[in-house]
């Protein structure tokens, strides 16, 4: 397709803010589900004790965040539902690849951070844009969950990047 | 596969943090090319002048960090190669999900910022890794032309953040 080509929605389009706002709801929960599943493969292949423990107690809140996007949906009275979130299935791909390009070791550990940290990003992108939607439509039990959910996705981030710079990528630089 | 299992190295693994930083910057090059093409698409089905200005702005920067992403690899003697990076495929080709699943106009507008975003942020989280493995590896010229180039994207992404709070979630909200 020519990269300048008009696209014609789909008859089911999206018509307004609410429908987008379902729209990442689904996505999220997809993408959280996914990183459940990725995490333990993470903590079990990285070397660092402090790397390992990150990884766990960002499963905990993982697991947590998928309890919580379950009630936003009920507090909009839109059943929950999962979406296949065809970046974050990409970004957990890129991931799995650090697995396979790196032997065990703390360039192996810097390379679960660094992907990682993308999924993070990704996230707080995504959180980011359903908190705007969410003050917007007056989903105000929405918004909140939503921004408690931000900021452990802003905090872990913040932990990894400190657990990077103070250790793991000095360690992958001897 | 198991989520549990124990991933074996291939036999080109990464050993050092130079080859996880030259693998980053392979990433960043395929990404940033992806977002090139992905850039007018976006533009042209995007309804806000005001949108369709900043995408057009990015477009040019992007083309401008390609080059600067050219001379990190001369800096540090490698030659600039792109390699597939199945994230940015993946978001970009969520970010097309939008148009299909949108009609032109504030709602599709607003998806779009929102995909821009996520591209944004993966870049944010990509070019802080390499900074961090550049200034440890005392690479100083990458570390500079890296820090240019993550400025750039922090300032799309609060460009796009403001876009979409003060117009296009309010339009789309009507």
């Amino acid at each position: 397709m020519s990269t300048e080509t008009k696209v014609k929605a789909k008859s089911d389009a999206a018509k307004t803010l609410d429908d987008l706002f379902e729209d990442c709801l689904k996505d999220a929960l997809w993408a959280e589900n996914a990183i459940k599943t990725a995490l333990p493969k993470m903590a079990k292949n990285a070397t660092s004790p402090n790397l390992k423990n990150a990884l766990k107690s960002h499963l905990e809140e993982t697991k947590n965040q998928i309890t919580k996007l379950k009630e936003v949906f009920k507090s909009i009275g839109v059943k929950a539902e999962a979406e296949k979130c065809d970046a974050m299935a990409g970004i957990i791909e890129e991931g799995e690849g650090i697995l396979e390009e790196t032997k065990p070791g703390p360039v192996r550990d810097a390379g679960i951070i660094a992907a990682c940290q993308k999924v993070e990003h990704y996230e707080i992108a995504s959180y980011g844009t359903m908190i705007a939607y969410a003050k917007l439509l007056k989903h105000k039990e929405a918004q909140k969950l939503l921004s408690e959910i931000i900021k452990e996705e802003k905090n872990a981030d913040v932990t990894l990047s400190k657990l990077a710079t103070s250790e793991i990528n000095i360690k992958a630089d001897i």
